[in-house]
């Protein structure tokens, strides 16, 4: 994994919302907090709940005066923001931010972060001319204003699905298809009742097509030897004679 | 803009992450919430709060018994989970999920859904039976058990980043660069100055080699107009004699 990205919270409000963000960092393999002036000061005995157990990166977090000084060490800064205001700055999606910044940890080990500003009213543009550029999550237009911690989710997130050697698709313990005589065998099964239960038509043509969507509907699922003993069972106990419930005056 | 997948609360226990699941699908344009036997019913009167004005999809959220009566309409239903369990299914990472939903959308109007369980201890082995497919979030393996909404986050950004249509980068409010001979002129006067104070050193081949690091470094930012006009400026200020200051019982 390449260098993360620090986490700068420049003058968050609410202690709940920064144990949310260690949470969220934590979840993700994010661990360097920085807080810049926050409002209630620091400590904050709201942010240990609310990180639900993130202690390491809450205890890790450091506190700054200042922006330049939380960012005085970090090769490459994006600033989130709304961009409600006009600026002439390069403005990257949270998809491009991230991959600068791991492109950045991969090559040499240089850190970077990532500024998120105050709950109510989000970054200033003094505080974006700090960084390198803006970093703006695609929202909706007409409902854009992100909780702080959903925000940093985002980022998280993108960091770790860039990270991410998992496969888009597994199956999990699966232990691959059945032999394709097994599956041969319940289809002959099945073919067998249904002949002599007379569901095929007797239409030219009728019963090869119907046999074909069965041979088909059975075969794409790549169902497992056991599945298909499964299946042999259910089988033979549908086409069993009827049981009467509760023969009265039965033998025995 | 395709057919938006329903979110789909199982159980969910606490109020304030009902409102804050609503907040982040309406943050990223979902709005069908779909509420399966909330633990301590329905409405929540903790939920409006945290919803943070997106009482549009709180009102709108519908009320079911089952996990199969809420996804009775749906055609393609993912259960996301963290899979400590073994289970013999087809597991997709969220990027998987949502361009899946997205296909059935953009094809054929066929509406999906998200599967969230309960905040303490996710979906049961009995519920992801119901669904399609498991989706996973890749997290911290010492550290997974995300917030239910931070969990809906993820999903709902996936969601807009699959649709959006904005580049991964842009330049706002940038004119372009300035004409070329502008940035020569500024060089020039750089030059011109460095020349007078022997910033360049005599050595062989030096100068040259300095003012061809000047000239990139100048070059690579594609200044615009106006910047220029702001360097032009300071150079012009820099190198001006210095003002002495205060100066006592000069003329004027």
């Amino acid at each position: 994994m390449s260098m993360a990205p620090a986490v700068i919270l420049v003058r968050p409000q609410l202690g709940v919302n920064i144990g949310a963000v260690a949470r969220a960092m934590m979840n993700f393999g994010l661990t360097d907090l920085r807080l810049v002036r926050p409002r209630d000061g620091w400590p904050n005995v709201d942010a240990g709940p609310a990180a639900s157990g993130a202690d390491a990166v809450l205890d890790g977090a450091r506190l700054f005066d200042s922006i330049a000084e939380a960012c005085a060490d970090l090769h490459l800064v994006f600033a989130t923001a709304m961009l409600m205001r006009p600026i002439t700055r390069r403005v990257v999606t949270p998809e491009r931010a991230v991959s600068e910044l791991k492109a950045l940890g991969l090559a040499d080990s240089l850190p970077g972060g990532l500024l998120f500003g105050p709950e109510r009213t989000g970054l200033e543009t003094a505080d974006l001319a700090i960084a390198h550029a803006v970093c703006t999550i695609p929202t909706n237009p007409d409902f854009g204003s992100l909780n702080l911690a959903q925000a940093v989710v985002v980022f998280a997130y993108e960091w770790m699905r860039q990270q991410q050697t998992m496969p888009p698709e597994e199956l999990m313990h699966y232990p691959g298809p059945a032999p394709m005589q097994e599956l041969e065998n319940l289809f002959v099964a099945i073919d067998e009742k249904l002949t002599e239960n007379r569901y095929y038509s007797p239409a030219p043509g009728r019963p090869e097509a119907a046999r074909l969507t069965l041979r088909n509907l059975l075969t794409r699922p790549q169902f497992t030897e056991g599945e298909v003993r499964t299946l042999r069972g259910v089988v033979r106990m549908l086409a069993a004679p009827r049981v009467t419930s509760a023969p009265t005056g039965g033998k025995r």
